[in-house]
């Protein structure tokens, strides 16, 4: 099974960063090691062994689920179960710098004895997770080809005077109908000059009578994520909002025309920025280009001026650059991309022809 | 407005922590000060005043919502800002150990100048936020009267043979069309079998022909959060299982009469862990009795054994015993209640009759 080579995988990463073992804690790391779907527990990687430890409502669950590790489950919270196990080990025991905090820390030092050496550790589980295997692309295309199916019902459910939330609402329905466990992120409907936030959230404003509309959502199915926007227009579309679109469309694949293995994040995210600078848009392009996606809606690689990581096959991002024009309106076009062993393969399918409502 | 003073409310928490300075960044705590409802910012809290930085997704947004505070947008991290204009401070600077990660201290050591002393401190927002005030509890009865409403539809989606996620589906969507933001944890439908996890999150299992149901569900509607759970029976009820239902409904009711300004939450455990030893249920009764809720789905106090905190008016608390039987099936009832002058008021008002289907 896969989480038994992920396990092992593991090991020349601890050896890497000097350490004796590593107790994760993190669920999205937890579930890609483990199997465990739950939200409470604690894996343990030791050289002797890897132990899940969870407390009495996962009981079942954690016997369903769990691969390559043995499951103890305790009254108490998990982490004593672990500080337990580890009473008589001497050495430097990892943990997620990351994910754990001050607090949280001050607790694994009370629970573990003085002779455990406790190392924050930093992206251990996630470079990992940064490459996705065949299985999780499987999974991730799954949720990807759900959330493309999602964009039907969301252009049936605008007009005007609806409210956005209820737009929301269609999609969000259409997507559990399909099985998605839930939406990935909140849900983005952003109509008229609120299509101008990069953020907007579907609020109780109603969908204005002209203007774009933003369409930013993603589902997860079995733990995968998935991340799309489209932006349509309600009304006729006068000249200067199709010739914002199109740019924003041209930027999107230029920069997807650029992922490519061993190309750099930052040279995709400047190609988006360098056709946007010829339209005279780039000011309004006001994040980054995209973000790694897997079991959570945002991981590695950050598709961003500035980041030097190194596109390699296998990984998942997004292509999402946007124009907001604030007090007018603004366009965002996302895609979801694999890196392939030659570039890369757009997973979303859905149509990214400007369409009038 | 509220927002001003609750900042006030917090200056005596700040000298009494031997603070100069707090520095707020888990968000909860940052809209519940200043308003704000975005996903990124930092509220720096000085005697010379309340600032709040955020990037430049939010600039429209912070100026519409942020009260008390002046609003600074930068172009890099939110923390950066609030570094340079910490430059010639001198003092201990509080951060909030609970939710500042190992990683993010160090980012925090590295932005501000080596004159500030940072200090983790904890709870200094959460021991506000323990109590609402007039304006918090208006919104909570909102959120759980838009959740109580919820049961209807539920109850009438459930049929055996529909998936667990399709009646998540239905409690969702009229959730949206009735204007929640979103519902404020995952959804639970667990039936027959399944309905003996404690968290049973709805699966693509379908209801089974025989047995009961668990719906534990809530909404967020601005921003506060509402929880309920409901166990109703499909099929005929056996005398077993009516028996099981009545000794959970009594243990409910016998921890809500528990409830009252003075009574510490031990006691509320107790009473409802009692009336199941009677029964004895009580060692399928595997989690606490309840916790605090508000702005976020888990706040303080928690309703458990072990535990110390003292009821006062205007906390508001869930109180949701249970009771599972491996292999068999389970039972919770759960009502949002808040303390006050004399005891307490039941918010949640759908019925807590068990309903055959």
């Amino acid at each position: 099974m896969d989480h038994v080579l992920r396990l092992k995988a593991l090991l020349p990463a601890l050896s890497k960063n000097n350490l004796d073992a590593l107790v994760v804690t993190h669920m999205p790391n937890v579930r890609y090691l483990c199997g465990f779907t739950g939200s409470s527990g604690v894996l343990l990687v030791t050289p002797k062994g890897v132990t899940f430890f969870t407390d009495g409502r996962y009981t079942e669950q954690a016997a369903q689920q769990v691969k390559g590790a043995k499951v103890v489950t305790s009254k108490g919270p998990p982490v004593a179960g672990a500080a337990k196990l580890m009473a008589r080990f001497r050495g430097a025991l990892g943990f997620e710098g990351d994910h754990t905090t001050v607090s949280a820390r001050q607790s694994l030092l009370n629970f573990f004895p003085t002779a455990v050496r406790l190392k924050a550790v930093q992206g251990i589980v996630e470079s990992l997770r940064l490459l996705k295997d065949a299985n999780e692309l499987a999974q991730i295309r799954a949720a990807v080809n759900l959330g493309s199916e999602l964009f039907r019902p969301a252009v049936e459910a605008i007009r005007p005077g609806i409210r956005e939330s209820q737009v929301a609402a269609e999609i969000e329905y259409a997507a559990r109908k399909s099985g998605a466990e839930k939406m990935s992120f909140e849900t983005i409907v952003a109509s008229g000059q609120r299509s101008a936030l990069p953020h907007g959230v579907a609020s109780s404003s109603p969908i204005a009578a002209k203007g774009f509309v933003i369409l930013d959502y993603g589902v997860i199915l079995h733990g995968y994520c998935s991340d799309m926007t489209r932006t349509v227009h309600v009304g006729r579309v006068p000249l200067r909002a199709r010739q914002m679109y199109r740019s924003v469309l041209e930027a999107q694949e230029a920069a997807i025309a650029a992922v490519a293995p061993g190309v750099g994040v930052g040279k995709v995210d400047a190609a988006a920025r360098s056709v946007l600078r010829k339209a005279k848009l780039d000011r309004y392009f006001t994040h980054s280009t995209g973000h790694g996606v897997g079991l959570e809606i945002h991981e590695q690689p950050r598709v961003a001026r500035g980041e030097t990581s190194i596109l390699r096959p296998g990984m998942v991002i997004t292509i999402e650059p946007g124009v907001y024009l604030p007090g007018t309106g603004g366009v965002r076009i996302e895609d979801m991309v694999v890196v392939t062993e030659r570039g890369c393969e757009i997973l979303t399918s859905t149509t990214k022809e400007l369409i009038e409502i």
